[in-house]
């Protein structure tokens, strides 16, 4: 029988003081849950997600076979994060399009759409509004928090924010920053989105359109990024999209992965808000735990006290391998309890949410610590 | 006193048989000669361009000081290719829009601008084109044919349609072919020209505007694939445009990084035309000299005679050192005579431009053989 989600959602009235200085009150965060929270209150694990998801991180919703969640391969009955055992939680991030109060909900102000004048929300900004659903939820200790890309970004600002919240800490294919080449693909996408005619100033919600052209370029960026050379080479190679026969033209479609990426384009042009596009790939540049250290990330690390895993995949240029060491050096600078795996996986940046059977036992064999730790404290 | 350079050009009425079925007469050639063909005609150096280059190759124009040539570190009196031993010719490939007969040009048949009406060209139709020339300048046989990235492609393409025709071949950070992700990048970059509302179809000339958006997206992705991720890191890291102060904003500039694409972006949009940017990728994706032999290289390159110097750079992932390896591999199954030389150099694509000491003594050294073979043939 597979694991059946539900959706939720709570409405937060309280002003959340927010890094930029801005506010934000009254607003709802859109979450679910796995598993049974135990009499303790100790066995919970909060999922934090990257760009394109939500909290419906596993199990199906009720009736729609094809709906798993974004990390069903490793979150579920059985799964490496077993929920049989731990109590798991996903939360769509504010300025998201999923649920959670964003650009396309109305400013509680001015009953205006907020549009491109949603505040600026950073990772710190999101893990604030995380940790007040989990006081809701009554979870005052987190077993782990979780999260790959910019969710293990979330997972890693957890340790430094509420540093008793957080037992463990499992990073998955993040990294300390963004680098100068990673906040480039960011800026091309998100102009891509502004130049669209069809942007008006990020109020497009009320001209009735969409800018199509620019969500289909940023995200065409994106999957180039998230794949590996590798792959899209055994993927798609040069071949054709019809037989032999060049066509000779500019404008149409010659080749397989010219095919693939205007798809994923179109498709995703079709759902994800323009606005939370733009929202979304600053709170990724802006993420940088050393700022406030002089670029030192060990100083910038010492508050963390959680016990950690990292992983990252030997493909992934977007966030590579040397960037998870430069947090792993930086814990040990520290004396923390780090174990590092590096996944020698050809899928580059999207190995995160695929299944890997050494990826998924390293985080299989981590929560089963993870399982032993809270039996021994219990 | 430096070089001055003339640019020439010359109408060819004949019509040129394209790859595509398609055919083009009375077309133009823009070039530049730099240095005196010798008595027997035997110390002619032709140099091919890449995407946004020209005939324009080496010196100055008169009265233009900061006009050099693009590749003027390299090529000049006393230069690696020294303009006092021999004749080097630059020319600027059809569908350009520096010159040489593109887009912009009337199409001879209907009077009507050719816009995205001009036919696709390839790797082997500019080849042909220059032969075509070189039997106007009266060069029979080339001493050296040289060109880095795209330039690289059409100087291969030379010894295999035209392998009596060139001695030497000097092929510079270049591949056998693009792989998917070389291609995936020119397409995302030709969508946001075509998608631009300003495009209209590729006819904007008539209504007098350019698809600057789009143009922009371009040349901002372009440069991310020309530089490596450490001279990115190098130049730009994190820092941020006005000092240490967050603006949290999503549009506008808070990191170098941003303020530098931008600026390249509007630059780019300004002078390089849109309908040429379609076929100048187009060329790229399409030349594979494999395709007609299953895929087999060595088979490919088994009509080439010419002795070839290679050149990579270790971080050039737009055209790998492992892709100037599979030429030089093809070329030794075939017995050829092959230098080759992987420059360790920070500036990923981009350094086949810059000045690197190695580099450019690399050079120098193989045309001092190439002049040294001349002197003994003589």
């Amino acid at each position: 029988m597979p694991l059946i989600a539900t959706p939720q959602s709570l409405h937060f009235a309280e002003p959340l003081a927010l890094q930029s200085g801005a506010s934000l009150r009254d607003y709802r965060l859109a979450y679910e849950t796995y598993g049974t929270l135990n009499a303790d209150k100790s066995n919970a694990v909060l999922i934090c997600h990257a760009l394109n998801a939500s909290h419906h991180v596993a199990g199906v919703y009720e009736g729609q076979e094809k709906s798993e969640g974004w990390w069903d391969t490793m979150i579920g009955p059985g799964k490496p994060v077993d929920t049989d055992r731990f109590f798991v939680i996903g939360v769509n991030n504010l300025g998201s399009c999923f649920g959670s109060t964003g650009p396309m909900h109305a400013n509680p102000d001015t009953g205006r759409i907020w549009g491109a004048d949603f505040p600026v929300v950073t990772v710190e900004d999101w893990v604030d509004a995380q940790a007040r659903l989990l006081d809701r939820l009554g979870v005052a200790r987190l077993a782990a928090v979780m999260g790959g890309s910019l969710g293990g970004m979330q997972a890693l600002s957890w340790t430094l924010r509420y540093p008793e919240r957080v037992a463990h800490a499992v990073v998955v294919a993040s990294a300390p920053n963004l680098n100068a080449e990673n906040i480039a693909f960011n800026e091309v996408a998100r102009r891509a989105i502004v130049t669209d005619p069809d942007f008006h100033g990020g109020h497009f919600y009320e001209h009735g359109v969409v800018p199509r052209r620019g969500l289909r370029i940023a995200r065409m960026i994106g999957h180039i990024t998230y794949l590996s050379d590798d792959v899209m080479n055994e993927k798609f190679g040069r071949q054709l999209r019809e037989g032999l026969t060049l066509k000779y033209s500019t404008q149409d479609i010659e080749f397989q992965i010219e095919s693939y990426l205007r798809y994923q384009g179109d498709k995703f042009s079709e759902y994800f808000d323009a606005n939370t596009y733009l929202l979304i790939t600053r709170a990724l540049d802006y993420f940088d735990p050393a700022r406030g250290h002089d670029g030192n990330l060990a100083k910038a690390l010492a508050a963390a006290t959680a016990k950690f895993l990292l992983v990252s995949f030997t493909t992934d240029w977007r966030f590579a391998p040397a960037r998870s060491r430069e947090l792993v050096k930086a814990l040990l600078d520290n004396n923390r309890d780090v174990s590092y795996a590096e996944i020698a996986a050809p899928h580059g940046h999207d190995a995160f949410l695929l299944e890997d059977a050494r990826y998924l036992g390293v985080v299989r064999s981590y929560f089963e610590r993870i399982a032993r730790d809270l039996g021994a404290a219990q």
